[in-house]
């Protein structure tokens, strides 16, 4: 029981700080638990001059990497220094000296994910990154491990913590986008520059990971469809809660006929929906497979802590497996399976619209929506006047169709604008 | 790539016939992931003249599990036999012989987990036993793992898929618990004994066996205090709705003071709580740790296929592990704790009491709850004259002077009687 497992940390911002506080205080359990004792034996952080109210010794810090990953005193790499280049360069190379890696680097996953599981598999080394999505929520070893003999159809995750929050308030508290995002960054609970969460790309990144996981393909970030909250507004959340959804920003990958079909944007969730329930800075991920059939997994998504804990799950299960010179679970062999385009999905829409309150409007619109071969399930007006809106629930439409449709409308003189268009994932419901 | 892991399963019923089914349709993902070809080579059953639907060679079939357990030609042993006795008998004997186990067993582990579990130690191998909790539901793997790192405070399921169901459907359609229990019994989705479902027993069971993980020590199913959803009447599902909760049959562990509380009963749940959306058969298990903060895990906890998921899950990986010659995760060494007794709780409760319409009953209430202690939040009455009911719910109070109010209240002449009493479960709020 005197083995000693020494850990290299690259990065000591909020994660690496969870994770160092998480060792420390339950260091004799994890002991316990691996039959080995874990040591932190070298940090590099960017500023070597910050204090830091970590029980390390100074000995330990370093400003560069290179000399962490290098390190004849260093047996696994865990890297939450985030960013692409050098996290990427870090992870290769300890992979190549044989270290098993942990790292929380969603970005660099999110683009590449797959060429770095096999570098690891090349190496016979283990690459573990639970955290890398959905902070502290088991999902990544679930998927790899517990569904290993199954078959996952679809991924349905919200994914974001800020834009849930966001979301969240606006639909319980009728306050508007702007005033929840200002109030949220004055509490730091949103980014100085939220553009990644509000515009979907956090989620995105996320979404690819879990798409990549699931169907055993490349999907990279770039290859998500991707759509932001900034255009939802308190009409769509109050149109919503009529017909008895909520709006949520979710992540959905799915197999269709060998191809893969992944899209982030704001949806209308029915009420009974598992992940509706989700609410504030919460994430859960949703997942269907052929023979467990519906699943999902609720928790935190960010925070020091909560990532940290995630992050020595994985330190944990790395080590076991050094001290057996054995590998943890695999992905599966990737097959390259083309990307669905986005105008071949099929779902139905809401679509708002500011239209003058004259005569002949609805028939117009109708009109357009039939020569689009887009049906129309509901339509009402709301206000009168300046203020005339209609509402309209579509049957399921293909995407490319819907979009006719819109430019089309765009084009009618007494339509004023088209103000929201969303999707109601039906598909998506509990049955 | 030609090793061939050979598997003996104990039982093909409902949940072994899953196994044989998914194993068939996966072999070639599995054979990727895992290295090696998974072959079924020896299936115990009770009755050999039955004939089963199932891609297996008659000769596989046996009629003794010892042979199974025994014979050379099988490396691991698939517990789905279920049963105490004779399926602990096998485990046990399996490991002597150095071959993994896998095991869906709840009844047996809720009774002997801890002594298999050390089993499994002193022989160096594998026990995997993620199916015994939750069918599909990866739940052991995510605690004993994912958590390995961290410390779990609570966990709060709904572990009964039946007694679910039947919530579900009264509070929704209005129907009462006789009529959805016998609906339920002739579609097959109850038992015909239903008495270890709706008795709350078979969660009892579950609920042992997560206590005993979570907090590292021996909870019997005996430990847990017990009550089933027998005595829900729909007034107390209208009560609950009124008052923003739902109604569901929990388990509940925690540890307090360095001892556990462990219990099962039907409880009122705020709706925004997480568990208050499981609906229908689903199951789902809350749980909260130091640092990961609050997780929860939703999807199927009966069925063949979904059990036979997380029954394959597990074969990967110990057969993973077996080629490697390594052992998986380990629970921590076992702690006796002693288990906190029932009285000792604190929490809220909602009292339903039958009265005769007449001046000074309600005086008499109230005298009766103050004069044990327990402090009334909310009171008011429903009906009169001969259908008058008193409805209560109390501050958080202590179970012992609850239950000293409710066998006071008994012998107030203008009290009938004491129809409801169930627990509100303010304290596992999502805050």
């Amino acid at each position: 029981m005197d083995r000693v497992i020494r850990l290299g940390l690259l990065g000591c911002g909020t994660v690496g700080s969870g994770v160092v506080a998480i060792l420390a205080r339950e260091s004799d359990d994890i002991t316990e638990r691996t039959g080995a004792k874990l040591e932190i034996t070298r940090v590099a952080v960017r500023d070597l001059t910050r204090r830091r109210m970590l029980p390390l010794d100074d000995a330990v810090f370093t400003d560069d990497p290179a000399a962490v990953v290098e390190a004849d005193d260093v047996d696994v790499v865990v890297e939450v220094m985030g960013g692409r280049d050098d996290a990427g360069r870090m992870i290769r190379r300890a992979l190549q000296l044989g270290k098993p890696v942990v790292t929380a680097n969603k970005e660099l996953l999110a683009h590449e994910g797959p060429e770095l599981y096999q570098a690891a598999g090349a190496a016979g080394v283990d690459l573990a990154y639970e955290a890398a999505v959905a902070g502290a929520i088991p999902i990544i070893k679930p998927m790899k491990e517990s569904l290993a003999g199954d078959r996952v159809t679809r991924v349905v995750g919200i994914l974001n913590g800020t834009t849930n929050y966001i979301l969240t308030r606006m639909a319980e508290e009728g306050v508007d986008f702007r005033a929840v995002l200002s109030e949220a960054q004055a509490l730091g609970f949103a980014e100085s520059d939220p553009s990644a969460d509000i515009g979907g790309h956090d989620a995105a990144a996320k979404t690819a990971i879990l798409a990549s996981l699931a169907f055993d393909t490349a999907v990279h970030a770039d290859d998500v469809f991707t759509e932001g909250i900034e255009g939802v507004s308190l009409t769509d959340l109050r149109v919503a809660d009529r017909l008895g959804y909520v709006v949520k920003l979710i992540g959905i990958a799915s197999e269709v006929d060998d191809r893969v079909a992944v899209r982030v944007h704001p949806a209308f969730l029915a009420k009974t929906h598992p992940l509706a329930s989700v609410r504030g800075s919460f994430n859960a991920i949703y997942v269907e497979a052929d023979a467990a059939g519906e699943l999902m997994f609720y928790g935190r998504g960010a925070g020091g802590e909560p990532t940290g804990s995630a992050v020595v799950g994985d330190i944990i299960d790395v080590s076991r497996n050094l001290l057996q010179t054995a590998r943890g679970a695999v992905e599966s062999q990737h097959r390259a399976k083309p990307i669905r385009p986005m105008e071949e999905l099929a779902t139905q829409y809401y679509v708002l619209l500011d239209v003058e309150d004259e005569p002949g409007v609805l028939a117009q619109v109708a009109t357009t929506f039939g020569d689009h071969g887009v049906s129309i399930a509901q339509v009402w007006q709301e206000g009168s006047g300046g203020s005339a809106q209609l509402v309209l629930i579509t049957h399921r439409a293909r995407e490319a169709d819907l979009r006719g449709t819109v430019t089309a409308l765009g084009r009618i003189g007494s339509i004023r604008s088209v103000a929201s268009v969303l999707r109601v994932e039906a598909e998506v419901f509990e049955s």
